[in-house]
Parts: C-alpha cells; structure tokens; sequence
C-alpha cells in the first residue's frame, strides 16, 4: 500500500514514520510540511538519518497526494485535518486522521470543547480505537484515531461499562503523560530546566480528551456518563498511565470484575492483562503497542481502581494509526507493530 | 537548645542536619546509627563534608542522648521509635518522631495497619501537622510528626472538611511522590534504569497513609471517613503532589469554597494559595517548607479538585519537624525555615 | 539458528531477546539463571509478559545446552564465561560472549586488569568489533563482543590511527555512560535519588575498558598505545558518548582527516557519518545498531576532537551480537537489527 | 547596602534573588526586565510567590537605580553590560556582572570571541573569581563575574598553572553541564523531550568560555596558554563538572601535586578538596556555593586528570557573586553562602 503522511514533522509523524519502517506491506510516497516544505525529514529528525531521506512537500498539491496514495496519515493539528478529508473525498483513499477532527460522532460535542466549527460533519468515519470499533474500522474511509490519553481511560474502563459493574456517575480519570504529548514546538513550560524533577496537573476540568472518553463510555454503557478527567505532566519523555475510579455496584464481587475484563480482552493481542493488584508501568510498553491493564477493588469503599499504561506516541497515536490501517487493510493486526517493549 | 537525631541517616534524617545548620538556636549534639556506628556521617553524605564532621554514635547509650539533649528528633523504622520514646520517658528531653510510632491517637488503628503491636500506648503524645495542632504541639512531650503524604493531602482537604463542603465519602487522593519518599536503601525496583523514563503506583488501597488522612478529616468534620488514597511513584528525587476529589454538597458554591480556604490559611506563612484554577508545582516548592494548594470547581461534575505540592524531605519531613520544634520551644515559627525553593 | 542465552537476566540478556525476537532466523531454545533457575524470564522483566514464556534453566547441563544449540550467547560476568566456553568445545556450537574474557589476544592483559588468571588461553578467538574484525568473526568459533565504551571508543579513533594521522601518545577519551551499563544489580551508587540531577566520574585511569582500546589502535596503527581512558556516568538509562581527543601530526589536513573517515567508514551500514562539525548525540541512535559519528578540528591545539554515540545496550552490546552473529551465519549483516531509532 | 538586579528574569537573576533573601546584609531595592516591565517577579517565577512581590521596572531610568543603589548586580547578555556599566559611571555604585562584558583584561579577545566591539575598555575592572583574585576585589569598581564552566575549570588547575607541574600546551578541558546553563528562553533543543535521556556535546573548539580559561591560567602561569575546552549538555537541571588534563612535568610527583592543591586551597571555605583520588559529584554541591575538587594520575600516560564540580547557577553565577559582593563589601565572605547543598 501507498501511504503518505500530511503533517510529518509532529512527534507522532515522526513515530510514525519509525513504525511504518519495519511495515512489510506500507511504502510511504509523501510526506509533507508547511513550514518546512522542501527540507529533508532527517535534517529535522536526525535520527532518521540514512533510513528516511525523503524530502517534505506542501501539501497544497493534494491531488497529487491524493492519486499517488492509497492511504493518508493526517497528523496535522485540530481544525485541519477536516480540510484535508474534504479536498480528498473524491480520491479513492482512505484516510486516519492522528487529531480530533473525525473522533466524535456528534459534531457539537466537537464545537463546544474544541471552539471551532466544524465544516465535515457529514464525513462517513469511524472511531478509531480498534478493540472497541474494530468492524466498523475495518469498512470505515474515514478513521478518527482515538487519542492518548482517551485510549488508556477507555481501555481500562470500557469492561466495567459495558459489563454495568459501576456506577457511570462516579467516575474519574486521573492520567498521568510524559512531554512528549505536548508536541515538539519549543514553549516556556516544556523547557527542560523547567519540568525536570517538577510534577504538575493542567487543564483540569477542561482538557478536551473528556468528551472523547465519555462518548465511548456512554455507547458502552448506553447511560450518559459525566466525567472527571485531570492530566499530569511527568518529567519523562513517553508513556501515559491512567489512574481510573469507580464505584461498584452494590452486588459486584471482584471476580466479576476480573470476569469482565477477561472476557474482553481475552483475546486482545495488544491488551495485556496483569490482573487484579498488578501493576502496569509505562517502561514495559515503552516503544510498543502494547497497553497494560490491571485492576484493585477497595472493599473499605467499595471502588475499583483501573490502571492502564501505554505509550502516548505509540498506542496513543502512531502505533494505534497503524494497527488501524492493518484492519482497515485487512492484514493481520500486528503487522509492523510486533516487537518487544525498550527496556530500560 | 540542644538537640540529637536518632537514626540520621536516612534522606529525612540528612534533610534534618540541613535544616538545622541554618537554625540560629539548635545545636546538634548526638546523630546516631546502628549500622554505621562510628563512621562520619560525612562518609555517608558527601555534600555534608567540612559541615558535620560528628560521628555517628549508638542509640545503645540512650541516658547520655536524654541526658545531653533538650529535644530528640527520631528518624527510625516504624516500630523502634516507641521504644526510644519510652526509654527517654524518664528524661526531661522532648521527642519529634518523623515515622508512624505517635501519629494515631487510637493506637488499634496503628496496630491493624502496621502489623506490629503498640507498645507505647499511653504516651502523651500529639499529631504533629502543625497548621492543625499548633495549641496542643506547643505542649505536647512527644510530637508524631505528620508523613510525607498525609500532609499534602490533609492540607488539601481540610478547609472542605472543616467546613463541611463535602459528602465524606466521595474522597479520593491521588497523589505522586518523588523517589526519595521510597528511602535510600538500594532496591531492585528504584535502581536508577528501572525508574528513569518510567511511571507507575504502588499499594493501591493498602497505603499506610490511608489512615492517617482519615483520622485528621475526622477530627476535622466529625463525621466518619473512609476513602481511597493511591500513592503514585514519579522519575524525579523530592516532592510530592496531591490530586484530590470531592464532591460539593448540593447549595456549595465555588465562593465557599474559596472563603474556605481563605478563612483556614490566609494567616499561614508556610501554606500558599494560588487560588481558584491555579497550578501547584513540586519544583515551586522544592527544597522549602511549604505547601502550595490550589483548586478547581467542575460545575459538570459538581466535584471539586484540591490540587497540593509539597517537598517531600521538607513541609513532608524534616522542615515540618523543625516547625514543630520551633513551636514547641516557643520560637518564630518559620525560624532556620524561611529560605526561597530552590528553582529551576 | 536455534541459539541459546546464558546468564539471560541482565540488561544485555534482556536486550538480546528484545533484539532476537524480531530475527527471522533466530530461535531461542535455552535461557538461564543461576539465581533465579525455575521462574519465568518475564517474572524479571515484565516488558517481556506474552512475548516470551520461557522458563529460566540452570546452565549446569551444559550439554543439553551445547547438543539442542547452533549458537550461544553468553551474559555472564567476567571470569565466568571461559568456563562455559571449555565446556563448549566438544560441541558444534559457535560462541558469542558478552563479557571480557575472550577479548584479548595476549591473556595476560587481561589478567593484569581483571585480576583473575585465564584458563581458556588458548581458545580460537576474535574480537568481536564487526567494523574491524569482519573476515574474522565469520569464521571464529569465539567471538569476544567488544565492549560499550570501547565501541565508541575505537570506532571513533580507528580511522584516525589507521592512516596514521594522529600521534598515537597523545589520546585522551573522555566518556559518557546512561546508568543501565552498570547492570541491574541495585546498588547504593545506582539508587534513583542519588544519580537523579547529578552527574560525576568514575574508575578514572583504571577502567578495564582501557587495554581493550588500546589493543585495537595498537593493531590498526602499528605502535604501541598509551592513553587516558576517563568514563563519567549521566543520569539516563541509556547511551555513550566518546569524546576522544588526538593531536594531528604536522602535515595533516582537516581533509584528509575527512577522507579517512569516508574511506573506512563510507559503506558501512551501521555508522553514520555526520561528518566534520557535526553532533552526535544518544538519542538519535537509542534503541538501534548505528554509531553516530563526527569529528571537529581546533586549528588553535592541531587536536582532533572526535564524537560518537552508540547505545550501550545495542551497538554497545545485544545488537553488536547479533550483528556478529549474522556475519558469523552468513546472514545479511543487519537482519533483525534494521530499525529506526526510537526518538525523542 | 542597597542593591539592584538589572536584568532579573533569567535564571541567574532569580537565583540571585533566592540567596540575597537570606543575606542580613543586602536589600533588594530594584529589579529589572525590559521585557517584563512592570510584572511581577513571582508572576514569572512562581516559587518567590510572598517572598518578593517586587515589580519589575525598566532599566532606562537608570539614575533612580544608580542613586538608590550601592551595589548592582547585572544579568544581561553579554554586549548590553558595558552600556549599563558606562551609564552607572557617574554614580557612587559598585558592579558585578554575571556576564562576559568585563571578564577580559585585553578587551581584543573579547572582541574576537564575542564579535561585537568593546565600548569600555577604559573601565576600571576586576576579574571576579574570589579564590584568586580576592585582593582586586576588595577594591574594585566594577567586577567581570566568573563565568560557569570557567570557574570550575579555572579553579581544577589553577594548583597546576601556579606551581608550573604541568605542560601548559597539554591542557584538555572536558566539561558537561545541566541544562540551566543555557538559559530560560525556550529553544526547539532544550525542548525537555530532546534532552530527556540524551547527551551530547556543542560549541566544540568554539566556547567562549575558552579565552577566559586561557587569560587566568596565563596570568597564573607567566606562559602562553592555548587549550581545548569541549562543553557537553547534560540531561539535568543544575551541576557542572569538569574533567581536566595535563601532562606532568617529568620530575613530578603525586605528592607534590596534592601539596599544589592543599597549598592553594587548604584555608578556602568553598572549596573543598577530596584529595587524591577522590570523586566530586554535582549533586553534592546543588544549591551551595561549593567547588569540591579531586584529582588523579595516570602513571601510564603520565598525565593528571582533575575533578571539579560546582553548581552552575551558584559558584558558577549568583553565590559568586554574592561571594565577590562580600568581600567587596568587607563582609565575611560566606554571608548568605553559608548553606549546606541539597541531596537528594
């Protein structure tokens, strides 16, 4: 398959672009920039020295892009990519787009928490986060990639909502993410000497990956779900884990819970469960596609504490485009992406 | 006066020889170590060299620390600093111990979540946070200074406690510490490569600063609490956050709870507010004695979200034990304590 | 191949099976422990759950080991793998080891600097740096893997003493190591809080990686080599940087010091030439087989100053082994190593 | 005395502020940022939130600082110092600047290094390394700051340069530094996901830190120096260490090095030696105005490596200058410096 990537130069872009790598069945044709058009990737990435030496285009020239592919990976920032989807709706190819253009089913929702107006609502698209939409996924011409921070907290409550273990009203998601989630252009907070040794919370209340979660959540559970969701900032580069609360009904035993996630995730290849009392941390899923799930019930109050890690760039982003694009393509859903975990 | 610290060379014992170097009325007399009786503490701590040059002396001759010592600070394991408390019963010495020995005024709490029996029961002895407790550290014998994590975490909740802002039973904490909360003996899962880049909790629902957080939001509201605290470990070396949740009673409104806060600490040199939708930060707090709170309303949710930094070897150990000292000996309170964090 | 890991619970060991994983002509058929004999390698290494399930043996049936393997790759620490290798050589098993004891071609350096006698003198054995000993190791039944700072180290200065550009009394390598290259054992030095925000030296002029240097310039230069080998230890997980130092002799030129560096280098996969002035740095090759390398020239000193970088794990260990282990098979040389570095 | 902060918003003015919080003897009257004019010092650094509620003013009335003032502390960019210094000429106030502005006797170096003319030369000026110019001081109008890497560099062989045991046409700077070094301002490569878990070096051959070296070593020595100093980043906050070579002389002797040193040093509070074969750490001096010196000898290559390692931002920059503004002052030279460094 011929794939290009709109927007390359983003950390996911660039993760991207390592995952496809080692894809046997992807050859990327175009990669673009705007604000770095007709430089080499490499000289922005030096990592990719010798293995990427493509040039970056514009991606003004989106017939071009559009005839020559027969996928694109958007990675551009919100607001954008929705352009793009429309400028190649007449082209034969498939689109997942890394941000939030194409995530939400209801278009308001996207209005409210994003301030922009949406100009694709019509698009035919799907949500991308493949354990749960995994069919429509497989048909979809648009493919909404689901976030890093909404992929860990749905992951690991997805099974206690659909499996009504909890009270939909009590929940909270306590995520914890390195820097690379905030993107690669330089700011005043992200500076190393600012954050290293430093830990904080930000955009509590208000961080847009909430409505994301809460979406999924209430088309598992079929009830409205209310949510609190609170990021961190951990002074490392990868990994998100999700801290995630609940109440259990009032008839709910532990081995219900634990019943719960098996049955869903039994037989996830990138759903790794260490079960109940383990504990998942972001080193062992660091590189990979991996996410690592496990559970505590509290009997003192009768509270279920999920924790989930992944890798932001990986799971939250490139890894999980690609095992899109595997079950879009119809080729086996690791494919690129089985490989073993950096540690340390 | 004359002081000696019990077990110092842990990183809360070093952080006390620190602390007290800059302390104009306390004198250093006895440090003592079982297993490194007779060495400099200087060997231990190279950054004290040419500043302590004492020799790390036995707790065995416990007559000559009462009888030398007007206060003893104890910085031992849980379970060995009742038994100094009671040997230097007869002296007329006062104690601060930074472990868990003196902390629960109902010492079966102590006992069900420590594992040991209690063999100092009747000591006069109180909690020693001091914004809660001033009036009764001033007199007390043996103060059982606050932890690391109770104290970021009661300093969050307290003013919503006291004034009743909260249903009791909606609390979580979600707090995330710094390595050096976890000690200084070498183990396989804080060597340095296990850690780095890595993020992970740790005894989820079995935490033994659970029930120290309740026993102080008890006192506080009256009411019986019950909660859930999940104690997280961040890649750094000091500090500590607190992410906590309640939910607000039904006519609580967000200038409530700002006079809440205003009212309890308005008047506390070492708490400070950053206000309604403010950002603590570890590193704002690093290396001094305060606490850094702030907080957040989600009028979706009706949950409000105490957000509190503290550094863990200071407002979380050691600083705290020489602001009791102060108190307890009648001097400023913020004396040998009233330095800038140090940033970046 | 079916290919065997003795001593398999260190970070080399760990790393040769993440490596290994993705060869296609790989099958791992034995791994082993001493300490930990009967557990699951993923019990140690909760990054490897799902991916390996094999259980840990004692290498004490050595035979079993020697008849079911083509090839084994031994982790052990010095001294201990010669005996594994006499053991061996009844069997048609090619041997790579990890350690120092096949690295020398004169026993007797290394027992000056290791301390214990050799009693494999006369074992058919190569050095095991695949740039310089290529024709070597396809034939050897040893292969002694080059160590992590001598990697960097000489494929930083070979060049350079092969044409003779440099005098040969004159270097200096100044070196930098992430953490994991002390291994996993925890160890007061290696506790997080101690190394975490502080950076420092060790075994200065007494490292072991210094003869081995030594013995490769003396072989591409022809003179005998004396220098200064300095390792430092960097609060990260992984990655060297060498900074070598030479002083040109009289007649050299900027650009012949540019053509030796092409010569040797310009058709090697794995090295990266970033060329004169450029900047190597760990990130850029973490995870993966390449050693970056560059040089600058101070026409003020008439010194070349060259930097490379490598990760200590990879090209400074597992990769490099593998790498060996393709020549020695007859494999493309970077099969199972062609990876983009995984960056930021 | 009265003192200002001319240019405060860089790191070294914020850390300047947190060590005159703590002198008995200084005042703080005005701090300045063209950029920030007329904010609040805590509103860009948030941890002197209730310790310094100074706004910050413009520096071009320049006059109410020069008559307010009785010491000014400047922390500009090199080039904009010597117009402050020109303009405060006419004034009864002393300098200090933490720049290069007035570091240089020869004002010619500095202009071939920093490629911007001097415009006072005329000025009378001090080069402000208290341990060897400490009687210049005392007396001096305006003091040129020592800069970082010069101050550790100088200071590990100064011993060497004075008692003449080393060739001076051998000496090899090797020096690392954490992040702060290079400023507050954002850059895309100080981006803290760049730096996390890499190192690398910069500015080879080519620091301006080099001629500064050169000048005391020089003066120290009656001999022409010319030497390589190498800057590394390392991916921390605070700390330098520098790593230094040379050639002994042939009929020297490792005890007359440790008598260079103990002869030099022995009675200076700051520095403290850890003798022959000793290993300074930056984490143990943080936060102190400490220079812990070690050296070693290499009886193979004949050469002594020298270990020294400050914390940048206080021996390197703002304690110093404190330090320098003491003895300038006739004060005990420790006043306000008289701390013990942080660990962990």
């Amino acid at each position: 398959m011929k794939v290009s990537v709109i927007g390359a130069t983003g950390y996911a872009g660039a993760e991207l672009l390592r995952i496809l790598y080692q894809h046997p069945q992807a050859e990327v044709v175009h990669v673009t920039s705007e604000s770095h058009t007709g430089e080499r990737i490499s000289a922005l990435y030096p990592h990719l020295r010798g293995l990427y030496d493509l040039e970056l285009e514009s991606m003004k020239d989106i017939s071009r892009i559009g005839e020559d592919s027969d996928f694109v990976f958007i990675g551009l920032p919100h607001g954008h990519a929705m352009e793009v989807g429309k400028a190649l709706e007449k082209f034969p190819v498939r689109i997942i787009d890394l941000g939030a253009d194409y995530r939400f089913s209801n278009t308001a929702v996207y209005e409210e928490w994003y301030h922009v107006p949406h100009t694709h609502p019509e698009a035919e698209r799907v949500y991308g986060l493949a354990e749960l939409y995994r069919e429509e996924i497989r048909r979809a011409k648009i493919i909404g990639n689901a976030g890093c921070f909404t992929t860990a907290s749905i992951l690991a409550l997805a099974p206690l909502a659909k499996h009504r273990l909890i009270d939909m009203n009590t929940i909270i998601v306590d995520a914890k993410s390195g820097v690379s989630g905030a993107g690669r252009s330089p700011k005043q907070g992200n500076h190393f000497p600012e954050l290293y040794d430093s830990f904080k919370a930000y955009n509590v209340a208000h961080h847009r990956h909430t409505p994301e979660i809460e979406q999924a959540l209430e088309e598992l559970s079929g009830e409205t779900v209310v949510l609190n969701f609170t990021p961190h900032l951990v002074p490392m580069s990868r990994g998100i884990l999700a801290t995630c609360y609940g109440t259990l009904k009032q008839e709910i035993t532990a081995e219900m819970v634990d019943a719960a996630f098996q049955k869903m995730y039994g037989n996830e290849y990138f759903i790794r469960l260490l079960g109940r009392n383990g504990y998942p941390a972001t080193k062992d899923v660091r590189g990979s596609n991996f996410c690592d799930i496990a559970w505590h019930i509290d009997e003192r109050t009768r509270r279920v504490i999920v924790l989930s890690a992944i890798d932001n760039l990986v799971k939250g982003a490139a890894g999980q485009a690609v095992q899109n694009f595997n079950i879009a393509c119809g080729f086996e859903e690791k494919m690129g992406l089985d490989v073993v975990p950096m540690y340390p």
